[in-house]
């Protein structure tokens, strides 16, 4: 089967990709995927990169209980009507029905928090700053691979403080890892912003958000942190003594990113051919693909395949031999192009002659992007310096598209023909309320995405209520 | 609160250890532990170690769903008799009663079944190789944390291959992995068998075990892999077309390590000052302590204990230079040893007088464990080298301890002596029967640990039924 060109049906397009490069599949449980080896190596890449950040900033990893006892999340009001419609509910074990029902873990606030209020005593126990890599269940009824799951992966960290301060600063620090991760490693340009109130997380104070922009304009929403303020500190009793033996609430965070990711990655790089990975993320970074039509050539053009491949290995590139003899070279381009794989090497006979391969890079199609007459004894630093530009070219290329596609309005006129004509994210001053913001949504089916936080416009005239203000808004359509 | 001798009571100096060095910790929700980062910084040392031997062996990771239907775990058998008593249900979702309950996986044989029979059209599709890291419930009566917890971390392998010798041969290769991790990672000394079929995976042909002696002369099986034959490719219908385009019927496998592991890594080499941690998987490898009684004192002797630490963490080695000023040195080493930090670096004036600085090992207490005068410049290699000898030691130690408590015996009041007196392993002859193993169990609380698949004895008398046998079986009594 192909892959349906985005222009046709961007839907269509995304679930042909997965489908086609193996990412994913439905799972016979309604609403949980299967991750197939390709996808789950992005999510490793996801995880290892952010994992490293996370112990760099002085956070360790534990696990709590997939199971939460109902009466936990009843203790914070807004979290529990946040999350009570997406409850996934246990109640038989060993055969018996159980007496008090459990919860399978949507997020883990409530059952950390109790947690905490056991391992936090005084000042000296602070900052407390743990993550939790796990999967979590929400009852979603509209399902899509990667960006909605009933079950998914993901981390959550869940953070103490003494002092609100402290909280808001590693709320926003987290904030900045995950940016970091995401335009570094992924190569995707997000905007750092808060959410606004009806969009932010049940129990939070102040929800912040990386937005991406995906191929066709719409956003999606690719991490979040939010400081907690001391609303699940007051719901589990989390407090300290502070310096002066005084009892003190603390003050708590939670920041978390899933395997949405990996949708993220595949939308905002992907074309019509397929994937197109960053290479810091690629499961393969360079597939080599040997080419020959005669027996007498097929040695010499794998020996000289075989050495670039175990030269590049030896340099940590992560790097694939493409052996099949019952594909055609033709095929094996067309095949590791969809899985998005960045470089290609190619060496055929008159290659092997010149002691020299080919690079192809991924992100450019056709002649233009190859080089040709790389010589064998160069290929590593050829090939390690043309994956650094794939990853640069891809980050800046992503960055454009957004560019382009995100447009100022001055009314609201000019903000609906927008999103019916060109869609994109569009930057606008706003100054609406919580229900201006659901008119909003009920009519054009866009949301505030989040306010930017870099957000150098100053004051001006809200589009859809006329007054002055200075905060700025995204609106956009979004996953 | 301090630990209880091994001698006294060996399952309270078991909690004590878990509950003094923050490995874990009871949770609210009853027979699932919280993993304290102490104790998950093990269990990662478990993961990486295994991971990079799975890929080495051409085994790639992937994710299946939490939720199993429960039709699916009543298609093979043996499997749901097995697994029935242990389920936890889920019957709600979204609020609503579901149509047919999901079962909160106990283990994935049956929906990964269900997977690779729509995978695996083709010979060519042969053999799959894929292992899944996740948590899984089994509603476990009696818990104790690391070893028997209702919820558990672990990873699961899951191959389909051509034919029975295949699938063997992968089962006895995993296991083999198991037996490499188990030696030269956590340094302990397992034991390569195959279990009875008492003992043995509901749904399996063979089971295969590693098993390890623990510090009360109890057996623990740290690992298991199994021939699955055709079980579970005839409930799913997992078949191929083979190359003369018969359809076949797969032969399957799968192996699964756990956080009991680092149970079997406590139990293995802990002693009476707490946990003793092979350097391999020792979250802290090397820690530096400063002895300082003067304030002119403490500048020169941080000084040189950054030195020397900014040297081994460059060096790869993972260290920690202990900056407490309101402990003692005492408190320090006492604190460290418990926790079972391989090396400790004592830095204190007179060793900056000498450029020098003293090594002392965890498993030699006292002056004997220790080097004095190692120059500073040279300490990176002493102390790699120290390490690699502490490594080799631990696994030394618990060689020599399975050695002196595995004893033979020709008759069964002599096995009941043995386990009364002396307790330990017993390798015997053994013709009994299924029964007469449940008998001995009822009777002992012994059950055979395994078949050792090194078995030099050749033809004996069974102690327990006097017939002749070839077979050689371990008893024990086991967690």
């Amino acid at each position: 089967m192909a892959i349906t060109p985005r222009n046709e049906d961007y839907s269509r397009w995304y679930l042909d990709v997965i489908r086609e490069t193996e990412l994913a599949e439905n799972s016979p449980v309604r609403g949980c995927m299967v991750i197939r080896p390709y996808g789950y190596r992005l999510w490793e890449g996801v995880r290892d990169g952010l994992d490293s950040r996370f112990k760099a900033t002085g956070h360790e990893n534990a696990y709590f209980p997939l199971f939460i006892p109902m009466s936990f999340l009843q203790k914070e009001a807004e979290h529990v009507e946040g999350f009570a419609p997406e409850l996934a509910v246990v109640t038989i074990g060993g055969g018996k029905e159980l007496e008090e029902p459990l919860v399978v873990r949507p997020t883990s606030e409530t059952i950390i928090g109790h947690t905490y209020s056991r391992w936090i005593q005084s000042y000296r126990d602070l900052p407390l700053l743990i993550n939790q890599w796990a999967n979590v269940v929400r009852w979603e009824m509209r399902t899509r691979p990667f960006l909605r799951t009933m079950e998914f992966l993901w981390q959550e960290g869940h953070t103490a403080h003494a002092t609100a301060e402290e909280a808001v600063e590693e709320t926003l620090r987290m904030l900045d890892v995950y940016a970091d991760f995401a335009i570094n490693d992924a190569a995707i340009p997000v905007i750092k912003g808060r959410k606004s109130d009806n969009e932010k997380f049940a129990g939070a104070v102040d929800s912040y958000t990386i937005e991406a922009m995906m191929g066709n304009g719409w956003a999606l929403q690719a991490g979040t942190s939010h400081y907690l303020g001391d609303n699940f500190a007051k719901a589990f009793e989390i407090t300290y003594l502070d310096r002066n033996n005084q009892t003190q609430f603390c003050h708590t965070t939670s920041w978390g990113v899933s395997t949405r990711m990996v949708g993220a990655v595949i939308m905002a790089h992907g074309d019509d051919q397929g994937l197109r990975l960053p290479p810091v993320m690629a499961p393969v970074q360079v597939i080599i693909v040997p080419i020959w039509r005669k027996n007498k050539e097929r040695g010499p053009v794998f020996e000289m395949a075989e050495r670039a491949r175990a030269a590049l290995a030896d340099a940590g590139v992560r790097v694939r031999l493409d052996e099949r003899d019952d594909q055609t070279p033709g095929f094996k381009f067309n095949d590791w192009e969809m899985r998005g794989v960045p470089v290609r090497i190619e060496i055929g006979p008159r290659d092997v002659a010149k002691n020299a391969v080919v690079l192809a890079r991924r992100d450019r199609p056709g002649r233009e992007g190859k080089t040709f007459g790389v010589p064998i004894d160069a290929v590593v630093e050829h090939t390690k310096a043309l994956l650094d530009e794939v990853q640069a070219a891809l980050l800046a290329h992503a960055t454009e598209f957004r560019e382009s596609n995100t447009r100022r309005v001055d009314t609201y006129d000019a903000f609906k023909e927008v999103l019916t004509e060109a869609g994109g994210f569009i930057r606008v001053h706003w100054a609406g309320t919580s229900e201006d913001e659901d008119r909003i949504k009920d009519e054009t089916r866009a949301t505030v995405r989040c306010y930017p936080l870099d957000a150098p416009e100053g004051e001006g005239v809200c589009f859809y209520t006329g007054e002055k203000t200075d905060r700025v808004a995204i609106f956009a359509r979004a996953y």
